[in-house]
């Protein structure tokens, strides 16, 4: 059900919901709780995007324990593990100042050992532990429409249920542990990050072949060869737009969490090790916080080839 | 259009059609042409396919060039380049017999120089050549609606247009030159085999993780991670069923065709020289004949996991 709690005679109380971290994706997700009626606050470091989310009636605190102080429902939207470890227990951190009993909604890709080890940390304080990472871009954050991937005790889906329908249109319960929902965000990365790769690398070896780039785009993306990353990333390669929707950077980070769950479990990866060196030739050659289409400039770079929009 | 040509009274003649090869994809498409009311003529290695073609009203011939005698359209569904010269101008080949004038239209998957080195060979005797690699399985080719990623002079494109007509749903004209529609065909092989491989990868990373393979597949397909080959092929592992479809030895063919372009070119493609690895590797664990998912099997051959309905 997409409905909020109600409130007023009757109706239970309204569930206090704090977002840590108003960026693209974090403000789509306080804006679409404030839709839903939930009184809500929010940190972020980025004073201007304190001040825009301020002025939609979002209570801003000064600390991450000040905006979720007595909070039931504190959503981190921040980038890492190390980040979502900060705003938790960090000395200015939420796990202290949010209400007993709450729920911590925690977003950011992460191995699943860390995200164990937060939930458990956390857990010992009485409070609940959701492994929520998501899929989907600002606009799907905007709309409430996000995907989340989510594993957690029955209790800590429980608490958090109103907020999640709030805020996701798809919400996949992948366990009853932290880290499980990791682990699915993981594969998917895995996935992801190949694709992204393997489509750059081929529209540069098409450019080397002397082929008409959009006509390969039109033929890949009806034929055997098409990924849902070839068919997204590759109009920025044909219109020489790097700007970062998603930049090279996440890949740098997501495929080395990869790379590192794999090494520790002694489990072999060499696809995925060989898009990650990619990604870090690419960031290693300045375009770390382009657009991760970026790869596609590193093989002309590399090869003297001219691709659209380049100077 | 799809009709195919009129005969009898005003008509024109109805083209002769030959079909090398008659395996899963050869002899659906000389279905197609004789449900579209052509005479056909075939030939095969493989008896029990000639006899079986015979019964529907196939002229088996004892020779391709026996078979393709006098024929105005050639169409060759062999597996290679080598097996495509050798029907053309090997000593019972059909370049000297088919009709002058005629049209070969070739569809292996080979490298654009093999098929520009072909059609001017054949050129010379004043015989027309079509470069004309297809997309889409035996279903595909049995109902006349294959894909063919086609590059030729527009002479092989009309008197090949009928034949086309009968075998295709989707035909790409993607230049006046042999070797263009290969090079596109090349494009797509690199994104296809590396696609598997990284499912492959993916679903054994999974397996390690200890996620279920089901749910893994159910969110990876309404993912970003998705890929056709993904939703394609990853239903074989979940199934454990390894009966090929398309077989490993496919990729260490294409996707050695595309090392060998890049290298020749001395351009670098990591993930797909990655990827050719790990068909190599199933190939030498005694794979090579299996569909192309035992990459997944070789993955939990080596790290001791157990897939579904592994014994």
């Amino acid at each position: 059900m997409n409905d909020a709690p109600t409130d007023g005679s009757g109706g239970k109380a309204r569930m206090r919901c704090t977002v840590l971290g108003l960026g693209s994706m974090g403000g789509g997700m306080a804006s679409s709780l404030l839709r839903a009626g939930f009184p809500v606050s929010g940190f972020d470091v980025n004073q201007a995007a304190c001040a825009r989310f301020a002025a939609q009636g979002v209570a801003i605190g000064g600390t991450p324990g000040e905006a979720a102080q007595g909070a039931e429902c504190v959503i981190a939207v921040v980038v890492n593990a190390d980040q979502t470890e900060q705003v938790l227990f960090g000395e200015t951190g939420c796990a202290a100042t949010m209400a007993p009993g709450g729920v911590f909604v925690s977003s950011a890709t992460m191995a699943p050992d860390r995200a164990r080890a937060l939930a458990a940390r956390l857990e010992e304080s009485g409070r609940h532990y959701l492994d929520a990472p998501m899929s989907g871009g600002a606009a799907r954050a905007a709309d409430g429409q996000l995907t989340m991937l989510a594993s957690g005790t029955r209790e800590a889906f429980d608490r958090a249920r109103p907020a999640l329908d709030a805020m996701t249109g798809t919400l996949y319960e992948l366990g009853d542990q932290a880290g499980q929902g990791a682990a699915f965000k993981m594969v998917n990365q895995l996935l992801a990050g190949v694709h992204i790769a393997a489509a750059c690398e081929a529209m540069a070896f098409a450019a080397r072949q002397g082929l008409d780039l959009a006509r390969v785009y039109e033929v890949i993306t009806k034929s055997a060869g098409n990924s849902w990353m070839f068919e997204n990333r590759m109009p920025h390669v044909l219109d020489g737009d790097y700007t970062p929707r998603s930049a090279v950077d996440i890949f740098t980070k997501d495929l080395g969490i990869v790379l590192d769950m794999a090494r520790a479990d002694r489990f072999p990866v060499p696809v995925a090790g060989a898009a990650l060196q990619m990604y870090l030739m690419t960031a290693a050659a300045g375009m770390g916080k382009d657009d991760d289409s970026s790869v596609a400039r590193l093989y002309a770079q590399i090869a003297g080839l001219t691709l659209p929009g380049r100077e």
